[in-house]
């Protein structure tokens, strides 16, 4: 299947947003198979938006438009898409009862412009959004599908998800294409691949692919079988090997997260979990809790960014941050055993750090780092360095702490 | 000036890589006044190359391509680029000498590969690249400039800075295209237009163009002029009339965040803040605390997941807890006036609600919550209703709660 994908919005001309819906869909459509063999961003003008449908290689099979479908005046792509398939809009009677639903829910009155969202070209199928108020749709002409999707990414991925990719699979033999996906943290690129290069030479020698995706803090390997599912097992087998090289760094497939494997871990334990956060300032805490269900495991935690309430709340001693400073291992170890009391959990972890940009010294610089993690029946504690970027040093703090957590949980 | 930006590159069109080269580049050209008319990517074979570099309007004229002019074999940029304008490669001595003199820098041995970097096309003018290897190109063929650029963004930005915009701009007559962005929280795009309608005409009537831009609980709303910087005092004139009839909504214009407006109001007012978290367990306190220097007003948090610790830690009633729930205007109420006291903080903040997917009745849902924020002086409480998604109501949960806290400031 050979995909273009069109993303319309003077926003993404202009350089005033990223055009990560494109990467999205590229990343979630090539999993799949398909081949993206081009991505464009045109102006929100009718004649920029008809010309784009026009250019439309003649061996590309599926269109994907994002934007310009929002309820106010600026998008127009509706109307140009009923012109360029020769169609009129009609009243959706369930777009509109969705819609109305939706302002119901919130109770909030709906407007004139949220009723024009339901009135829909005549000859597209219609794509439930369920996360807003802009539907999808599916044009079918001269062999080739259209996709008309809103730009909001929320939006865009959820109607990708349970409307067209669904469809696109039943429509298109997608399912050849095998891949998983082994995730590891605390490992830069270059170093992993030194260290299993000759796991990735066996890779190669049985005919798959191997692919490095790289972001802050993680890495991903992918390994793709073209001959589908038949595979499944040998790759299985495949990264079970892996698993035993870096055990580290390897934390999951696929869609795990750290915070995932760690619910589950404390769960199958029956461990209750906590944090004392300095520089994360409840990072840790809150990327615990994306896991739905989070509640049967994490109690609480102490945000302690004041010396003062390092002292009053987590039971540090006032002689251990004059000594040591708030950032030490002292200190690091103390807040966690602090919090493990205070909060009634059965593992705290804590982390006290210097984010930046400013307030590092020579001895201290900006991104050092103390984690420390109180189980039952020991403590650990961890010096991490980082960087001079406040984002990048809190959110790799966050995800380093629970690795360390992870493999305190396997021991 | 009309321009054209083409990024070639695989891991463009899989998303594995965010194009963010084509969005710096169209936010610097737009800046100068020039007109982004598209931005595609493909494919680093050459027949798509090929088939891209053709397909360029005959009103475009500047085409910049980024990527595929690193020194390895995948790299084909170059040779292609031969092809379509006729002409063959030849050693370039001065890029040699650069690149000789870069790799004796860093005290590294040069490969043939980095030798044959400094072949390149005859019929070109070279535009120098002070951060790597790779040599920019100016072609010009037919009245339109052709640029081509290493894709290594640090690379690419260098250079479009040092070489190809101080040319661009003595070839073309470059006005300054100027605009100007306002940032809304907490109403959605269609309300906001039947709210400013009249306002929104003034700004059509003298000349200007505005966009709306939403994403998850904030709305941008962006004027353009491409009359330049001498339009700087009426458009904000302009905002300032936008501000006074949307405060509830308005919060700040362009790189402003609602921490950043927060931080400076409690900077101004020398006042203290801290948060009791339920449902958004943290994300409060860490978005709080996005911004450097938060320290000076931000002291700490307690992340009150169970009911023990909402008792133990911030104060609330056993009884309050047994009889109007744990998500109720009342616990709300006093986990914020808890909060105040124990963490010794001017203001407190606190939410609990449903974050979902599981855990609702039918008096209440998922998606519930209730905020309330404590002052020196007064105490609020506000009821929200969001949605099904746990990720969605924690973001949107925190958004208002920073906006309901910038309105009591500003009281």
């Amino acid at each position: 299947m050979n995909v273009e994908i069109i993303s319309i919005g003077d926003e993404l001309l202009i350089g005033q947003t990223v055009n990560t819906n494109a990467s999205w869909i590229g990343k979630e459509l090539s999993y799949l198979g398909a081949r993206i063999v081009k991505t464009v961003s045109i102006s929100d003008q009718k004649k920029e938006i008809l010309e784009g449908l026009s250019n439309i290689k003649n061996t590309t099979d599926c269109v994907i438009i994002t934007g310009g479908l929002g309820p106010t005046k600026d998008d127009i792509t509706k109307h140009t898409l009923c012109e360029f398939f020769n169609t009129s809009l009609e009243l959706h009677k369930p777009t509109l009862e969705k819609i109305q639903y939706f302002f119901a829910l919130r109770n909030r009155p709906m407007l004139e412009s949220n009723n024009l969202q339901a009135e829909l070209p005549k000859s597209c199928r219609i794509l439930e959004n369920n996360y807003g108020t802009a539907a999808g749709m599916w044009f079918e002409s001269e062999g080739t599908i259209f996709i008309s999707l809103p730009g909001v990414p929320y939006e865009m991925k959820g109607i990708m998800t349970e409307e067209v990719i669904p469809k696109l699979k039943l429509q298109f033999e997608l399912q050849s294409m095998f891949y998983r996906t082994a995730l590891t943290q605390g490992i830069g690129e270059s170093f992993l691949a030194e260290i299993i290069k000759d796991w990735e030479s066996k890779i190669y020698s049985l005919g798959y692919s191997l692919a490095y995706l790289p972001s802050p803090g993680i890495v991903k390997l992918r390994i793709t079988s073209t001959r589908g599912k038949k595979d499944a097992e040998e790759i299985d087998k495949l990264f079970k090997e892996l698993e035993s090289q870096i055990p580290k760094y390897f934390f999951g497939y696929d869609s795990d997260t750290l915070a995932s494997v760690i619910g589950s871990q404390l769960k199958a334990k029956n461990l209750t979990i906590g944090t004392v956060e300095s520089c994360t300032a409840g990072k840790l805490a809150s990327t615990i809790t994306e896991v739905p269900g989070a509640s049967a495991y994490y109690l609480g935690s102490l945000l302690t960014y004041s010396n003062e309430l390092k002292h009053h709340l987590a039971n540090v001693g006032k002689d251990t941050l004059l000594k040591y400073g708030a950032v030490s291992e002292q200190v690091a170890i103390e807040m966690a055993k602090g919090g493990q009391h205070k909060l009634g959990v059965d593992i705290c972890i804590s982390a006290t750090g210097i984010a930046g940009p400013d307030g590092g010294s020579a001895e201290k610089p900006v991104g050092l780092v103390w984690v420390a993690i109180a189980t039952p029946n020991k403590t650990i504690s961890h010096k991490l360095q980082f960087s001079q970027h406040r984002g990048r040093n809190i959110h790799m703090t966050t995800l380093s702490a629970l690795n360390l957590l992870r493999i305190a949980l396997n021991d």
